[in-house]
């Protein structure tokens, strides 16, 4: 298990639950698209494209539509960690290929997106998975922002997702 | 050997030379903090401290010190793969534990240090190295501010420095 680091409680936000289906299914749901786009955000919102390169620097980028069938702009980070069934660890502040993602040139205040790294971690715990989320951000205004969008509800909301899926 | 991802001319800056260091020497010139304060910046200038702790993730931290003897501030950044004599990846655009680099707040144009991520391959070639490097920029502006800041200079020096330091 690789070592974690500490968790900064002004920049971090974690979710951590014990769910009843094994960390081999939940890495699948996570690394499979076509799982993914099953349970990935809150409905009725829909996830209606997902590329997964699972390697460090890989391409992870998902394409969401609104109930109204309002296409959003795509989200597109990279893979960081890639350690089967045990962790998972993607940023949006990197694009594929590890590149830096361009300042923010459209004249807004350079923070219109939130840039921040996700930290899948799974561990086996009775029949089921102890599983463990940490999303970094840079500053206090991502994770506060990060928190007005609805991070807590929204991460818990698609966890039931995945599990219901996993479950069919 | 890792996939290497396609160059692209505009937004990132490369260096390329076989010298005749083998491999496991250039690594370890890139990896152990003492022998890495000996070469890293051009002399005159010095680099004074150096943090490594070598795995995704981990601190790769710097404090450079002017001919004058003023310090500057430290750079610091992590690392994204380690693949022992073959493949070095770091960037400034991340923290250590991954973590976002915060976006700029001191009133400046937020793009008064150049973020990027260097690409360091290592391959055998005779009795020494085909030494690769590629630093991937988000944008273009930071990408000509680096070759205005010399990189090509400076990249191609400090190498001269490696070899000569490991061949003490």
């Amino acid at each position: 298990m690789s070592r974690e680091d500490p968790f900064d409680s002004a920049l971090d936000l974690e979710l951590e639950r014990v769910v009843d289906v094994k960390p081999a299914l939940v890495w699948a749901s996570w690394t499979e698209p076509e799982r993914l786009m099953k349970w990935f955000c809150p409905k009725p919102w829909q996830t209606v494209e997902c590329d997964i390169d699972l390697r460090p620097g890989g391409i992870f980028r998902t394409v969401m539509r609104t109930p109204e069938g309002e296409l959003m702009p795509h989200s597109v980070g990279c893979y960081l960690e890639v350690v089967p069934n045990e962790k998972l660890v993607w940023t949006t502040a990197l694009l594929p290929g590890f590149r830096p993602v361009a300042a923010a040139t459209d004249g807004s205040d350079g923070c219109h997106t939130i840039e921040f790294t996700a930290i899948i971690s799974l561990k086996p715990q009775g029949e089921g998975t102890r599983y463990r989320v940490v999303v970094r951000h840079g500053d206090e205004a991502s994770a506060r922002r990060h928190v007005e969008m609805g991070f807590h509800d929204g991460w818990n909301t698609v966890l039931d997702q995945l599990v219901a899926e996993a479950k069919r």
